[in-house]
């Protein structure tokens, strides 16, 4: 299923809107974050009459698994370039996801003053990047790797295979199959679709559950391939960060992601 | 008044606090927001049985004038090691700040593994650092900065003063008067108090209102001068992001902030 039907959602209330978790998009037994945080944008982003998703602050409160969801919305306020909204994902056990988002009418930005104090990450061709594509039953990698597109810098694939750089640094390609658009939702997945940056450093870390994640969204992706770039800094107190960022093809920075993740006991 | 005091909340009810938000922290006709969110997170961790904060996001709906604030606080899951809150401040003329949060029972938390990719920032001795006092009527520096001791790097300081450095970067010392203890919450006070960054690059950008902020707590900070460190790299689509390090007198990273700007018209 493509990417905007498998994360579609339809309201079945004047503030309630449902969605299909289907199987694709697991990840040792648990559902992506980022494809959760694309449909629960979706429903505050029509809720907000369409607006696009500049901030998408997600807390994660449970694993979820395939089956149907429902998205729960408290409009907060709506400015008149800004509207706020809360947002609750529930399946039948309860609340999953709860999440806190701004959302713009872009014809209401100043794009006139720009900085960009960055680049995008120097990536090899795609050629000769890894895909990591799911085969057979072995548990890595996992099914939803095979929703898109994804291809590791060959530097920073080592950490999946137990062969860590040392660096907690991931980059890579990222695109949606069968050339299907990318839309404003899409930095949401992007930015959680990686390995964790974590598994390059020599670490006894095999998983990291997010605790919270926010991603501050640009730009609507240009068509074709995104170049992305995952790195944590700093493990302390029992957490850790990732940060990441987000280019387009027209080399424009899209998003720019942080989490916080738990460091398993 | 100190500052435990000027931001102390205190129970009205099973899930409401009041606070009172006086016109010290002013800066411009606004409220500084690094303060209110102190106050908003006390009234979450108080909630959550005096779990410390880990994460805590924050959207800004409008400015906040001296007087009664109230927060409202609604628990979204407990668990084992974290609580999850929302809140929401309001004032005479509705809400104003509504919040997402994580607090953790640090005695749960697992601090063997630790990795740094970082430093504090590279600071003059705090004599030769400039401090912001304000001077009368004069509208710079605001009334804010004489509630703690905020002294900027030399380098840093003239953005204030119409000689930009060309580089959206901050840098300085920062701690409380009269050695007033700094606790679990001060680092969202800290991430929120120095000018903004982007004062320094060459831009014509009096103001920074900002859309939302997160923060992660991941110490609480050793007693004595923090060291702060905050930087933008990015405007576009009519935003900016701002960037924040705090770091402790013994060499600890204790809080990574980052902001959501608009680009005022």
């Amino acid at each position: 299923m493509s990417y905007a039907g498998a994360s579609a959602v339809h309201r079945i209330d004047e503030l309630a809107w449902q969605g299909e978790v289907t199987e694709d998009w697991d990840i040792f037994g648990a559902t992506n974050g980022g494809y959760l945080m694309v449909m629960a944008a979706r429903a505050m982003s029509a809720t907000a009459g369409n607006r696009v998703p500049v901030s998408v602050t997600a807390h994660f409160l449970r694993p979820v698994s395939p089956g149907p969801i429902r998205v729960e919305v408290s409009p907060v306020k709506e400015g008149r370039a800004l509207s706020t909204l809360r947002a609750e994902m529930l399946t039948g056990q309860g609340p999953v996801l709860t999440l806190l988002g701004a959302f713009a009418d872009p014809d209401r930005m100043v794009p006139d003053v720009s900085l960009s104090d960055g680049a995008p990450p120097d990536l090899p061709p795609v050629e000769e990047c890894v895909r990591l594509l799911p085969a057979g039953d072995a548990p890595l990698p996992p099914p939803l790797m095979a929703q898109f597109d994804l291809r590791l810098h060959p530097e920073d694939a080592g950490g999946l295979v137990g062969r860590a750089t040392g660096r907690a640094l991931v980059r890579g390609w990222f695109r949606l199959l069968d050339r299907e658009p990318l839309d404003a939702f899409l930095p949401l997945l992007a930015a959680d679709s990686f390995p964790p940056a974590i598994f390059n450093a020599d670490l006894p870390m095999a998983w990291t559950p997010t605790v919270e994640m926010t991603t501050h969204i640009r730009e609507v992706p240009a068509q074709g391939w995104l170049r992305c770039r995952f790195h944590t800094r700093f493990i302390s107190g029992g957490f850790l960060e990732e940060d990441g960022e987000v280019w387009d093809e027209q080399g424009r920075m899209v998003a720019l992601s942080r989490q916080l993740a738990l460091v398993p006991r």
